[in-house]
């Protein structure tokens, strides 16, 4: 008892975030291992090192940023390997971390609650442990109902054994949002399958739109009486703005390409195209067209969506929808000359816009510096880099084909940006300091979940 | 006195803001009747209406930037009417306006004070009329001094009048941060004259530096006992971040160029190059070395200091020094997870830093979506763009070159860009609301001036 004590005495004097960013590291580093042996590459291939860490830190943070062709380069072990490493990553670290203890029997205390709470960023103390549960079960469930569809009807396509691998990679890879794919080139194959698109896009909004919300829909559809669950002011506001950019979002593709990608295409093409584009930077990564072949505009348009990103307590990144709409509505509020803010009849913490404004602050600069150090060891043009780091940052995982022939500085650069877009800005910062009796855990009234 | 009553009575149902933002429209109309005067062009020259209305625009908000060459457009008459009109943009239309009311003897009315109040952001009703006064012979003070020296010391570089002229017309170009030149390049024959750049840079630094800051100094320099004067808190923090700017921008510059454009060059180039393009950038708009030539990384880092800008109430355009220091003071105290901000041992107003966070995030959007939309009307590349827009807003007016060649459509998104960049984005934000009692006017305590 006395050596176990001593040898964890040191994890008690970090703070949550500091374990969060600890957890993921180890993480990472339990990746590259599995990552590096022989059994999981194709025969011949053999992998920089840079190229190993890079897939590790990518699978993890379910990012899909790839320096090197997944399905060129690694056995079905290997594909195995990085489904599972995607799946630990997107339900995340901490969350699995608890199930391990509650599997052991083990009781949760504060300080295991709290980085629980600090990594799907809960604020309340109250149903933790059932909702770690309720997350693993939710998501397997989706999972599995999507590789059952997909396998299935991958049959007209593949042998049986490669369409339920197919299925089954792809059914991860869009829930978790993990952005990798085993066909060499994304959803492409598929670009005149709407059904394959279809499913692929309820898996990726499945896994981006965060976890309170698939509770608390869950919640909804399983209890008797529809009248007795009240929404969560989060859950609104996340639904509502993720909704609104996935339309919005579409609807600006569709006309900043319309005289150029999709001239001359039939209008359920452009349709799926730019819904299909549109719903995959929220952070899903996948891809049914080559993103290269669009306009320089519509793939700056698309950088700011993937640098906005997914709902908090999600599979994805970036500054997070629930920031981004804080921040809009402070504008607006501000420009009104009100000092209270109110949305969906609650008001707003001013902590809460505080967070809002420091977290996309903070991204902002941060991810301006990338792209300045980019400019100076790359050599690509300004918006490819834009969109790479945006790509990175969101957790996104799209790409203008550029992060393959980046320097060595310059994939470490991205692997820093999917790192702490995954773990959040926020996370990131309060890396730094000391826990100070978490002053921001007990708060009386209801609260917006920020990054 | 009935009809005058009935004539000017929609004049008290806008707010201040309103009424700055219609003056400086008044403002631009009547500079484009006098610059689209025959007697102000070169012997058959002939301009296009959109040009006029640009050099105007360019001209009111002191910008610099041109879709013409002034020196072979303009005649000697046109050259005054520039400078003319520089002055006047410079000073600012509200001062100006009440100095013609103090000439006439007229009383300053309450809401004629609080017009000058927000075109100069100041926030104590107090000494606001020998505010205004001391304003304009401070200016006029400087520009003389630069006249005398630089007109004298052109001397050897020109005939007399043409030397006067130049002294002249660079004294107020840099006074006022036009950016406007009629040497054809800007400063780049005085590129290796130290003595001429310094003048400028002193001229520049003090239009830029802010009205309040140089009216602070001359009534520290002016007292008998030094030690009765207390700088404002406002003063030593914009005048701190301007000071840092210049210097950590320089140097940045220096070793952003130090393998390209500096290569080879002796310490004092590299020195006086730095340092001449680093201040040109809080709104100056003159340069010594054709800035297309820097790379890519330096003309991106030069966009983001053009963007931060000047002091408030000063000549200049930007989001302003002071904004950018309460965002960077206000993340860094929020990752420290404290909850006031201080700095010079005062605290700052809340409502300052919403204002500081609100300008910034307006900003970043406004330049988004202007480079977003040249990006689909110019064939330019996306750097060339970026450092375009925020050139205007920042009321710059270095260029790399393509704002000659924009579609008419181009031209008008920069010039509400050198409008709302002019008139500050707070202002240009309170356009659109009532005048709701002014709420903001009365505080009790020491503020910072932001935007
Ligand atoms: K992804
Ligand atoms: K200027």
């Amino acid at each position: 008892m006395w050596v176990r004590k001593r040898s964890l005495w040191w994890l008690n004097k970090l703070s949550p975030f500091q374990l969060i960013a600890l957890f993921y590291l180890s993480a990472v580093t339990i990746s590259s291992i599995l990552i590096a042996l022989p059994v999981a590459h194709q025969p011949g291939v053999e992998l920089a090192f840079i190229d190993i860490l890079f897939t590790a830190v990518s699978a993890v943070s379910v990012t899909g940023l790839t320096t090197v062709s997944t399905v060129d380069t690694f056995s079905t072990t290997g594909i195995f390997i990085i489904a599972f490493v995607l799946q630990f990553g997107g339900i995340g670290v901490m969350t699995l971390g608890t199930m391990v203890w509650l599997i052991l029997g083990k009781k949760i205390g504060l300080k295991e609650r709290r980085l629980i709470m600090a990594d799907q960023n809960q604020t309340s103390f109250q149903g933790m442990v059932r909702m770690v549960k309720e997350i693993v079960i939710v998501v397997l469930l989706i999972e599995f109902i999507g590789f059952l569809i997909l396998g299935t009807y991958y049959l007209q396509y593949y042998e049986p054994a490669q369409a339920y691998l197919h299925g089954f990679f792809s059914s991860v890879s869009a829930t978790t949002n993990g952005g990798f794919d085993i066909t060499g080139q994304s959803l492409i194959p598929f670009k005149n399958d709407y059904f394959v698109q279809f499913i692929h896009m309820v898996l990726i909004i499945a896994g981006a739109i965060g976890f309170p919300v698939l509770i608390e829909v869950k919640q909804y559809l399983l209890k008797p009486s529809h009248k007795k669950i009240q929404f969560t002011l989060f859950a609104k506001l996340t639904t509502f703005t993720f909704l609104v950019l996935v339309v919005v979002g579409a609807l600006i593709i569709a006309v900043l390409e319309s005289n150029h990608y999709f001239a001359g295409k039939d209008w359920h093409e452009i349709l799926f195209f730019s819904l299909f584009q549109s719903v995959t930077t929220r952070s899903g990564g996948l891809a049914t067209l080559p993103i290269s072949e669009f306009t320089g505009q519509t793939q700056l348009f698309m950088s700011a969506l993937m640098f906005i990103g997914a709902s908090p307590s999600s599979v994805g990144g970036g500054i997070r929808t629930t920031t981004f709409a804080l921040v809009i509505i402070f504008i607006l509020t501000f420009a009104r000359g009100e000092s209270n803010i109110k949305i969906f009849r609650r008001e707003v913490h001013n902590e809460d816009l505080n967070r809002a404004v420091a977290v996309t602050m903070m991204a902002v600069i941060t991810c301006f510096v990338a792209v300045l150090t980019l400019t100076i060891t790359e050599p690509y043009d300004l918006n490819k880099l834009i969109f790479e780091v945006c790509s990175a940052f969101g957790t996104t995982g799209l790409s203008l084909g550029i992060t393959a022939g980046l320097s060595t500085f310059g994939k470490v650069i991205l692997m820093l940006l999917m790192f702490i877009g995954r773990i959040g800005i926020l996370t990131f910062l309060f890396t730094w300091k000391k826990d100070r009796k978490s002053k921001s855990y007990h708060y009386p009234k209801e609260r917006i979940i920020i990054g």
